[in-house]
């Protein structure tokens, strides 16, 4: 499984070991999380990243803060605030505490290790979802990095192109360079080529003009979360790519799992938006790129009306042109 | 005169000095220009860039060539060749030699020493026209870098900016990066910072959030090259900013001296795109940003066709909703 390669996460026994993907694909470095803050740390500081990535380090976060005897609350509550946007931090930690109330630390490990293998499991039902929908002989376009790296492995996204893929259904991925982390170039091109898929990275602000040029039939991306009308949080950049497929002919699909749903929030405006440091937009590993002082706007995330999605695919299904009354449908049918 | 600090061109009676727009802001390198090779390597490398200051610098370079011997053919067409998409590169040469037919270096110099001033003043016209259209109390959006280093002095659609500040109707403007040169963080942030012109820099791909959050009336760009219909090849990023203006009811203007408007093209689609090497955006200043061999798709310029453009503005007017029939009447009447 290519996937083992390329996974974010390793428990060996006694250690979380974390790949610090802000150094990829230069350097491959890990991480060695032997105490909760170890693991928040790789949380808050993005060395690991992906909403279902951050959602499996979190519920490890929590068996480590077990065995070193920090109460539940605490625990709880420093882990969800590593990052504030992602649902899936959130509703890793509450799974599980409903599943070992108690807190026993040997059991949250093993529920945190099922949690890794389970979201593996429910990118290959997404990918076999969303390839489906798929014509064949064209290109795709894709945003930030949803891969293996981002999830349990396979991916999001990332799952739908490969298995599309595996298909011989597409004839090359169009890769956003996805500013300012660049995860675009760094990681999804890596994850690319180690398969063998043909791509091509582009600038983000290249996304019109090779949409008429090269003519992808879909733009797939992931999600951060989705409230309960289908609105989507993601990363910056997936707004501007909704809008101008809808005025360019392609279509816009997201992938995620039913977990990214916010049941909660009525919409999107209720998704609180992180926003980062200028210096991750003027300057980049310590050279400048701008003057020094130039003040910036860096929103992590921007929010996708529902109407913009052509298509939802989660491990349970699609539901196409999603909205609050098809998405209360599917939840009542997933009991 | 403010703009005459920010000079991309200096003559001395002697040798034409190109300021490296590469290395700003973090060095103020310039490049010593005795031959006409010299100058027309400053175009090819980008060391200068920006239609007009393009212009500019061709016409300097064929008062060299004629110094140093060269004949008029051979001395055109190398110019020309230098940058193909840039219309005002061949329109500044095709005027040097109507106006000098017998290529005498002295005049040739005088035509080149003209050129840049006038650029500077029909600047300010477009900018007075410009800064016309513009409400008080908003924020606007531009892109790339059109101001005094792009141009003879005071700017394209930046000199509109430095106007409508000027005259105190602009809350701020939003800057894109504008990869993967970084024209907008290098040299647009530092132009600001330089007039106290309140500004902040984004991310290209975060251009359709801010214009939802932050709500600027217009994006204002300049242009490389302008069909007779009024499609608008202009920095790779142009197109999609005036597919989400339109979508998200922001206004679009292009500024552009006459010059850019060739007569001789009927729509955008006869535009030649130049397109550039993967390398500048796998890597920054020798440092890997993406896997090596990563390919990339990387056109320089995109075309923005007519019906997105809300205003054309050149030192003639202003031309609202340009089309061919509206942009052949005033040829005709600019005579």
């Amino acid at each position: 499984m290519t996937h083992a390669l390329l996974a974010p996460l390793r428990w060996d026994d006694v250690t979380l070991h974390v790949l610090d993907q802000r150094w990829l694909p230069q350097q491959t470095r890990w991480i060695a999380c032997e105490r909760m803050l170890d693991a928040v740390d790789t949380i808050a500081t993005m060395a690991v990243r992906g909403a279902p990535a951050i959602g499996i380090t979190g519920a490890f976060a929590l068996a480590l803060a077990r065995r070193e005897g920090i109460d539940l609350l605490t625990a709880e509550q420093t882990i969800k605030n590593a990052r504030p946007t992602a649902v899936h931090l959130a509703w890793a930690v509450d799974a599980a505490l409903t599943a070992v109330p108690d807190g026993d630390p040997a059991r949250l490990l093993e529920f945190a290790q099922a949690l890794q293998a389970e979201d593996a499991r429910l990118n290959q039902q997404m990918a076999a979802h969303g390839a489906a929908l798929l014509p064949a002989g064209r290109a795709v376009l894709t945003h930030c990095n949803t891969g293996a790296l981002a999830t349990g492995g396979w991916g999001t996204a990332l799952g739908v192109i490969r298995t599309a893929h595996a298909q011989g259904q597409i004839t090359e991925v169009i890769v956003d360079e996805t500013r300012p982390w660049l995860q675009g170039a760094r990681l999804t091109a890596w994850e690319l080529a180690e398969e063998g898929i043909p791509h091509r990275l582009i600038a983000d602000g290249a996304a019109a003009w090779a949409m008429r040029q090269l003519r992808p039939s879909w733009v797939i991306v992931g999600a951060d979360r989705i409230a309960a009308n289908g609105d989507t949080a993601n990363k910056i950049g997936t707004f501007s790519l909704a809008v101008l497929a809808r005025s360019l002919g392609v279509k816009m699909m997201v992938v995620a799992p039913l977990a990214t749903i916010d049941w909660d929030l009525a919409d999107g405006s209720g998704i609180p938006i992180e926003e980062r440091s200028a210096s991750e937009l003027t300057s980049m590993r310590g050279q400048p790129l701008a003057p020094a002082q130039t003040p910036a706007w860096n929103p992590v995330f921007d929010v996708t009306p529902a109407h913009l999605i052509d298509a939802l695919v989660t491990e349970a299904g699609v539901v196409l042109q999603p909205d609050a009354r098809k998405l209360e449908a599917w939840r009542l049918l997933q009991g």
